[in-house]
């Protein structure tokens, strides 16, 4: 290829390269397209969003403590602000898929600003005024601003989107309890016949998981907030001003709202991913305990004429392409789904968290791409599982009170009066013969009004 | 820590060290057991077994080139065949949790068939006539016999263990299926009203999986069946005579009768356990599908009063320490349990599988652990589950037949004739109305024989 | 919002919705875009075409067995064609994570055959003279359907991408193997000096492994050419011509040139996903060994100057950013990343597989999603990185040669001579003194040729 | 098989059945043990410790709250008391994989308490005057027992042995990491020469990960502390004293010492395990995190010849039964082996995570057994790993310094002045010429005392 009316030539340290001529990226991005046509997917909005975070932030810093002219950074600092903004969405053009620790991505942004500001400095996007690895990435490195980049990102998608889903999920559970504490219902252990329960107490247990673990998720960002800026290559803090390390995280901390903070410890945030795996293994949780409670709403629901029947789900859609009327669990399904995916992709993390090597990890396009995803994936599920499905869910008061007259588990109240072998006995009587406790104790000619009581349901719960 | 009565002293290349005056393993062992105080467990019989069969082969396939003399390699042979019998498992004395390769597993059986030789040869436990890695372990290395060793287990574990018993599940199935093949009931999809199948059916897709899971995990031993004996440190085949890989693997093959034979690459069996990573994948393939075979069985069975109750378990135990007559679905659980622990089995193997470096994977011993205790798990839970659940499982006809002829599907034998919309609306109308399709169509007044035999489920299966 | 220059109005069983008025899709696919707003993926473009040779074939087998007029079924072929090409692509507009089964997506594709037939036939689309069910879905279910084409999906990017990939990777490290065979090293295990090997041995153990899991996953393939069409709902085969079942997979056999065939066992068939299950098992397998390689070579690679530097890989772009000089591994952690993405994915399908429920397992989409991905990623990561690592590797045989002569594994050949112990003292003297095993020799005077011989790495491979 | 002089007659509701004369559990345990012979394995000492405490508790508060006579209630006490101290362990004989919730599990210790309490109120063991349901299970279910043990167990063995283990990790990690602050290597990134670090960084990274997760580990107990006892079967509470919960629970706290507490959601407790899922994904990333460490001290021992021989590892154990004088890296490999089973153990609890129904998960037993073994060999090999390996690590000062001055990545340090381009041109030409930076600077004239202070290694660091 020739450079033409449609490319112009980039260098970088490996030598010349065509690119397009209307792209912002430069040569070593061109390289990454190249090598990397794996997947189509590149890392989210929130992630390139929070790369331009980074690279204001350390343009401001450099100028505040003289490292770098004015001109230039305040030409980074606008082009960065565009990133910010999405303007320049679709110059980041690296697969997700790239080469360890983010390289290409760290410098796809370097590019775009460089490029960038080089043009608002001249108006020539072509004048390389401003320098993607001397000005853009000064202070920086892939190693210290990728991993920082993730931080920022799960940061504001944890707190912008899946804490306040999970939130709300937990409060309309709880609403749900509450709407039908009224409802007894026959428990079930081990799918067999317990003793009655109450269809509000089935849903505040749901709640109380939930907000269990909302807990658990929130507490992740306590790692998150760590930020080791400065540490660049592999946590020694080279080529950069002492104080860069505290001004670039005070001005992100100032920008997002949020208390990010230098690490703990600067070489164990080089070497793992830490905070990344933690929140994976807490999404993994909410996975487990989401794939509980839509398993028993699927079961609960069951029907509507060949199952439990105790609740009726909101209908949504038509169910069956050859089953004409049917309609199916849509919403509970496709969050099972999603927590079938959450749970791979914690595998996933995990495989690459292992891989770290020395300094760093090198695996950690990948560990972006799916806690990223999995956060996504749990924010937008959630709120259709809490307003196309919870809300919506309606108690079979009715079936609820017949299924639990039937159970046989009501001889429960009989052991302390009778004993637990006697209560057994009367039990498995009952089962033999197919009739009720009730009819067992009518039989034997020993319904008196104290055991009568405490077969009573409305008692027991 | 003295020689004594009860001690006496040992060497080897690191210096001496006191072992137990019982005890027929040598110094490498006593570092071990010292060294690795983790879990308490050891690699199984079956193991040690194989490990005595390597020992033995090899001695005589020295002797046979003429590199052992014939009265060292005959007590070899003794002392070999009683670690096959089982005589000395009290010996093998090292945790599971040891170095990488299990070099110590291997020392001590080299140890303790050296001693045992010596005594054969000269009645004294601590004449030393025949050297652990001289005479025992000559032409081998750890890093051919251990997977030697684990490659022949599983054959042996698989053959005569595991293969029977899901053949005999798979047979069991069958049985059942041709057993319940008059009883209609619904199907049920999404856990909704589906039209008509036979309890038979049903029967008959659990048999099929496991007949195809049969023919995966028998797929396996084509790999099991390479051993890379002679291969010793990294596959070089060094210090060997250069017909011993063949002959030792025929001395295997005698004595085992199954068809082992060398590797098709001998550095690709050094450098991985490919055998191992396969069968423990193939065994996850019959956890997931025997999940959900018990996890259906156990929907069937609820009740017996709350629940589907479509068929009966046998009765082995109660079922509740608080609610009497409780019986619950043991043997399913346990299965179920059991393939809990299968699955997180392979996920320890994959693990350690993608830590191989270079020339061998050192983290055999979790390897050969897990993938021999998942078969003996599965060989032993499959037959509890054939014998005490499968086999005595009956259907209840009668409620099989009031489920289906509740359900709404029914309006599918509708489709071709009235189309699917109309279907649709007569499905919604019985639903909403809480009466039958066959009500409706009354209620339409178009209640025609060509309908009302669409509807008849008999016809549907 | 009404119905307008923009909107049309649809129906389906649930009443009225609005549709875009270019939108070749009706209601049902029109709810699911409003209950499903999860991720903005699809199922590929593979699937789509799956699903129109379906299509195609099934109206083609009811216009044989006079189950559909001619008129509309050529119509139906023809729309079905272009979707087989990919001229509707963009109106497949279903959300991956959707209702359990797949019953949207399939909709979908019947929504579009239907108006664009009904188009072809009337010019109108809004004519409805193909109706989705009745005619393009005739004896068809999502439940037989889907789980179809996720077969013909895999079958065809299995046979015509994945397949060729590791083939390929396979014949190249073979290639690579002989070229290195010249070049003698060290080998290494536990990360520790070992004897002498080849550099060629080592990269045919890579290519030894890569063939047996070629064949693994072309094992595969027999089950994915189960296809369990006329099943339709539940495998009972109903509304449905008795000839369809062959007739049908004939087409597709006719159409694919691939021995797609009826199953073994209908209701397996319908209950489970074993073909994707076991093909995410084998890419799993197959993504374990890549691990180890990528690793391997890695490692091997590692320098240029503080590492083993025995191999060079081809430079592709620039490592670092603030680093200058720095080249990285960049495909091999690609593929490592990917690996890692595919492991993820397994336990994905493995989690929705275990999920299967009485007669269907609902969760297939998410199943569909997660191996079809993992056959596309590794499809492309695989000839990646055949030409752009594999091949271009350089064997440095003078550094290659160093390590080796340093080894003090090279005592091992004393062995057979001298014996474990005094061998052992050899070495553990070589290694004290910080002098060679040759040296060792000399200083005991006991440097013979036999024994300088016997320490000839040259002898040892 | 008859009543005789080695088997007695017991009864419970399933009928007679003979049991061992001189055991002390009876008929229910007797069926577990006749159903379940699976593993061979049973629940650890701390669980049987644990439900011994439970048991004791229970008739104290029962006694407390009037519904237990006093002469049983003692009599249960100290029977109870025995188990606690281990005296009956050879009579918890029920398989760890078990009917779900683990009835058997709780029925053994009831037998035994019962049957020995009568024993002590009436000297024989055949006197059934308490009774195992009534008396010892009173106000207790398996459901809300079972739980409790394991949250007990885990407290118990987290609190003594896994922290502090955990704790004298880190410190010793952190002690290396002051030792060998003063030696200087160079840093790798991607395996390729980075720029230079200290020894004692690169370990004060590792005690920084090891910090973290022992407080990830620490805010288990959180969850653990919480003791859902009363709730027995479902959470409701029946058949019991209202102020039985808070009674026994403050028993527990006494005797203790630790803050058990009610549960927030007395119906999420009785429904999910959360608290040990939320422990075993903390166990998971510890695991993971050592994963990296040990495999880095493996890297950075690598040799002594053929490999960075950057420090060397203590010497335990010879390392090969065929390469003489070979030492490996045994501790670490081992600890590698436990994480790979920890990490498989969570894969197995997530699995039986997602099976809770309604109102119980009834896969306790295997999430008792592999949390248990988990935190058991996590507690016995860490302390290997710091004893036997850690702190016996001595840096390589030589080496390392060799390593870091022939280290291309000192070129980063010419980047602030000559620019990334410029920079990068060097670094290329000393790696073509292999030659070093130094050299380079030479050859080019450009030698000035500011370039060469910029590479050098000492101001880096």
């Amino acid at each position: 290829m020739q450079p033409s009316d449609h490319y112009r030539t980039e260098k970088d340290p490996m030598g010349r390269i065509l690119v397009p001529k209307t792209a912002y990226y430069g040569a070593q991005t061109q390289r990454a397209v190249e090598n990397f046509q794996i997947s189509g997917r590149r890392l989210p909005r929130s992630f390139i969003k929070a790369q331009g975070i980074i690279k204001a932030s350390a343009a401001k810093a450099n100028m505040q403590l003289g490292m770098l002219a004015s001109d230039k950074g305040k030409a980074i600092v606008e082009a960065a602000e565009e990133v910010i903004e999405g303007k320049w969405d679709d110059q980041f053009v690296v697969d997700v898929y790239q080469a360890g620790a983010g390289t290409s991505q760290n410098m796809n942004a370097n590019e775009i600003i460089a490029n960038r500001a080089s043009e608002i400095m001249t108006g020539s996007l072509e004048s390389y005024t401003v320098h993607a690895n001397d000005h853009v990435n000064m202070a920086q490195s892939t190693n210290d601003t990728f991993p920082a980049a993730l931080h920022i990102a799960c940061v504001e998608n944890i707190n912008e989107q899946l804490l306040p889903a999970i939130y709300n999920l937990q409060k309309e559970l709880k609403r749900k309890s509450v709407e039908f504490m009224p409802i007894l219902k026959s428990g079930r252990t081990h799918l067999h016949d317990a003793i009655p329960i109450r269809l509000g107490q089935e849903f505040s247990g749901y709640a109380g998981t939930i907000e269990s673990v909302y807990h658990q998720i929130e507490d992740c960002l306590d790692g998150l907030y760590e930020l080791g800026l400065g540490g660049n290559a592999i946590g020694t803090i080279i080529n950069t001003h002492q104080d860069y390390p505290q001004t670039v995280v005070t001005e992100i901390c100032n920008r997002t709202n949020a208390p990010f903070r230098a690490p703990e410890s600067m070489f164990s945030y080089m070497q793992n991913r830490n905070a990344a795996i933690r929140t994976s293994l807490a999404l993994k949780e909410l996975a487990v305990h989401l794939i509980k409670i839509t398993s028993d709403l699927r079961l609960l629901a069951s029907g509507p004429r060949t199952g439990l029947a105790e609740i009726t789900l909101p209908t949504l859609q038509p169910g069956s392409t050859i089953m004409p009327g049917k309609v199916n669990p849509a919403i509970l399904e496709m969050t099972y789904m999603v927590c079938c995916q959450v749970i791979g992709y914690e595998t996933a993390v995990a495989t690459a968290g292992t891989a770290s090597q020395l300094e760093i990890n090198v695996m950690m396009p990948v560990i972006a791409h799916t806690v990223l995803d999995s956060i996504a994936l749990l924010s937008n599920a959630i709120p259709t599982l809490t307003a196309k499905c919870i809300s919506g869910i309606q108690g079979n008061e009715v079936i609820c009170k017949n299924w639990m007259e039937e159970s046989l588990s009501l001889v429960t109240g009989l052991s302390p009066i009778l004993g637990y072998d006697l209560a057994s006995q009367i039990g498995n009587e009952a089962d033999n013969k197919n009739i009720t406790i009730k009819q067992v104790l009518q039989e034997r000619g020993i319904l008196t009004p104290e055991l009568e009581n405490a077969i009573d349901p409305t008692g027991m719960v």
